[in-house]
């Protein structure tokens, strides 16, 4: 394995960096002074470090080509797509090179026949969104971010989102993958079949793998049809019980058209409703926020939601409840539920949580935690939310107005709590470098050696993203 | 890596079967007289193999005992299901061992909270979907053999089935899979949560791998609401294009609630009228016959479903329609669909085909498969019929009252021309034995490649299903 130290790195690079620009062309790597900003971090806070190098390769080969140059010179690479991951795993490293996936945009191809998309890395969610549905297809994977993350990284990182519940997460929707191998090989499996046991599926080692065995650098992604109608309704109810009961309601109601169960606790509304400008979409105060949406096929399917609606108001399950007349509606529902990106100017600098929990256990979870946080950390303030359907927990928590929050201390109840009720450290945003110290609470010491020993098999020299995940 | 020929095992596998009998028990390990025929091969008609002993043991740690001792002693393990396989992936390796999940029955919890089943890897498939139903679920798994096949098994060849174009193939509805390693390590993640980024997804590398990475001993598998109805209809069509047709119109309308879209070429349809003893469920003769299936939640689904039909009447789609009135309807449909299983009385012993196409490919594809069939195999009878929305064809072909089946000669043609229209060798069954000497047909040296380097990582002595797949 090469010395990947600072020093002993910057040593080596000045050659690969020269060696790169020969073979990618010297508008490929940027150096020095021309290393953009943007590409010296991502979201997660972790804050600015210096690669030695920006490469942006044109297509498949040159990421390819800078991946066997790293490897020959010892020197460690970092993939980049969108750069809006929350927990640092395209955070560069110093003396490394960072491999910026921007160039490789675009739509190759939109199979109709076969429902499917040919797409480059480097192309944002939003842009395959708007490609599936001015071909007539529905592309549904979405989050947050959908304006500059990259498809490359929704993959790596096996992104979820809100529609997890009815279409699954990342890993569902990909066919076909190319990737770019530790030591420059690039291996194509560009499958456009549902069906494939031909050995294998190698494609599953990557999504999810958050850059350290490989770099995606083109996907084939399956469509699907578009819905011909989105309903919503917000409903208030007042206790965990009946939101359960709500979300087993809608199942069998609704059956597969169910396509979000998004749950807000009280303390998350209270702080949306201050963060967003828009009118308040249920009057009174409750418990809990509930947020249901279906897509519908066809037109009775409308009628279907509003019979389940008026059926929930002769059971006692709902206090009150808005339900959405208009696409208008819909946004309005979903800005209270999207507010969380705005809590900075509310509630100033905070951390973010994504776990996973056992369904029955998220309310009890919340409350443990809020006492916790409360109890020993004076004056902090957290809230809850999120896609309980899929068991998936989203947590804010600061100390506002304190000189340094303290991080560490809300890190250290908030996994340690996951532990107690086996959960994941991570639902979505995956492990990177902020989660690392926590892999021991969601997996077991066979697992991690199992991990490191693909690792190993994959990336003998260590110079893929190394240090992430383990 | 040991010797593995037959003289050198059998050397070493008197010590290694002792030993077992020490560890494990007597009645653990059969051997000589007593090893039960069933297990000298499964349903590929590769004909029986000798192995040295079949050890069954009763627990996770036994099989995982079972393995360490047969790498310890450089012994073939050969793992076996519901032996219901027809790629040859179980049959067992002369002078090896045969490890059998027979005691590993029965399923251990539903969760009905977090809508998980988690069961032992040699429970049938059957006893899933009954164990679900019974808890007020639905196992959306289902295939021809369920009677016999086990869950380990579906979950290490990734099975398909009837109903992937809505639920997914094995793999989707695995959350969490506890499997032994070649080297004896219990390697357990039963995880029941939907969503879990925490690290690399292991138990991906494991579905699909036919037993050569490692033994799945118990799995948490994803349970679904039971639909409420389900609706069926059977079309006669006179043009593929018709069939594609009435898929895409059938997706528009239906969405999610679409379960399953078969087509049966009318040479199929002919061979499975005269080897069914049912009723005719469409008079007259049509070019294909389409089995279309919705499952609904809602009793207006049914009427969604009739005026889906009722649509089409108005378009020159269909020919003739059936329409299921009943669950007995239901069924009389599936039988000509699955008349498949009795078709060695009708045609005597023929060749099975499992592959992938593109959906637009699969009619031009049985064409030029028919015809080269025709022309270089005198009186070659070969039928086509399969899940087309998913891409998957099935083909049935021999020559009838030949002394010896052209069985090469039938694989070749076959395979050669998936290559030609960029398919699948294998869309369900896997490769195992038979069709590994086709493997290149639909993956490149470098995924071949990529492949080796993760079994040599896992399996390092070479000891675990050896010779299957790679």
């Amino acid at each position: 394995m090469p010395d990947l130290s600072v020093k002993a790195q910057t040593d080596r690079g000045a050659t690969a960096v020269s060696r790169l620009r020969d073979l990618l062309g010297a508008e490929s790597v940027l150096s020095g002074e021309d290393i953009p900003i943007r590409n010296l971090q991502d979201w997660s806070t972790l804050g600015p470090t210096a690669p030695i190098a920006v490469v942006r390769p044109a297509d498949s080969q040159g990421v390819a080509t800078t991946l066997r140059v790293a490897a020959e010179h010892g020197i460690a690479v970092v993939p980049q797509g969108g750069l809006t991951g929350l927990a640092g795993g395209a955070r560069p490293i110093e003396g490394g090179l960072a491999l910026s996936l921007e160039r490789l945009v675009g739509i190759e191809e939109i199979d109709a026949a076969a429902g499917t998309m040919t797409i480059r890395a480097g192309t944002t969610l939003q842009a395959a969104q708007e490609a599936a549905e001015a071909a007539g297809f529905f592309f549904p994977l979405d989050l947050g971010s959908r304006g500059s993350c990259s498809i490359g990284g929704n993959i790596a990182t096996n992104a979820g989102g809100n529609r997890v519940i009815r279409y699954g997460m990342a890993r569902e929707m990909v066919l076909g993958l190319e990737v770019a191998l530790p030591d420059g090989t690039l291996l194509s499996s560009m499958n456009k079949m549902l069906k494939n046991n031909v050995g294998y599926d190698l494609k599953q080692l990557f999504i999810g793998s958050e850059g350290t065995l490989g770099v995606v650098t083109r996907a084939v992604m399956r469509l699907y049809p578009p819905p011909s109608s989105t309903m919503a309704a917000l409903c208030g109810v007042s206790s965990y019980e009946a939101a359960l009961a709500l979300l087993a309601s809608a199942r069998t109601a609704l059956g597969p058209l169910l396509s979000a169960f998004e749950v807000m606790w009280d303390d998350y509304w209270m702080v949306a409703m201050r963060a967003s400008k828009a009118r308040r979409p249920l009057s009174g105060r409750h418990a809990y926020y509930v947020l249901v949406e279906a897509q519908g096929s066809a037109a009775s399917d409308e009628g279907k939601f509003d019979a389940w609606l008026e059926n929930l108001a002769e059971r006692p399950l709902v206090d009150d409840a808005a339900v959405a007349r208009s696409i208008g509606d819909v946004k309005a529902f979903w800005a209270a539920r999207d507010a969380a990106a705005e809590f900075r100017q509310v509630l100033g600098p905070h951390a973010s949580f994504d776990i996973g929990l056992p369904v029955a256990a998220m309310d009890a979870y919340a409350q443990a935690c809020r006492r916790e946080l409360t109890t020993r950390i004076p004056g902090c303030v957290s809230v809850f939310y999120g896609h309980i359907a899929d068991g998936n927990m989203h947590i804010i928590a600061c100390a506002p107005g304190a000189p340094v929050q303290p991080l560490d201390e809300i890190d250290e109840i908030v996994y340690r709590l996951v532990g107690e009720y086996s959960g994941a450290i991570s639902a979505e945003h995956g492990v990177g470098l902020k989660k690392k110290p926590f892999l021991s609470v969601s997996r077991n010491p066979r697992e991690v050696a199992l991990m490191r020993t693909i690792k190993q098999a994959i990336d003998p020299k260590g110079t893929l993203n190394p240090g992430k995940v383990l």
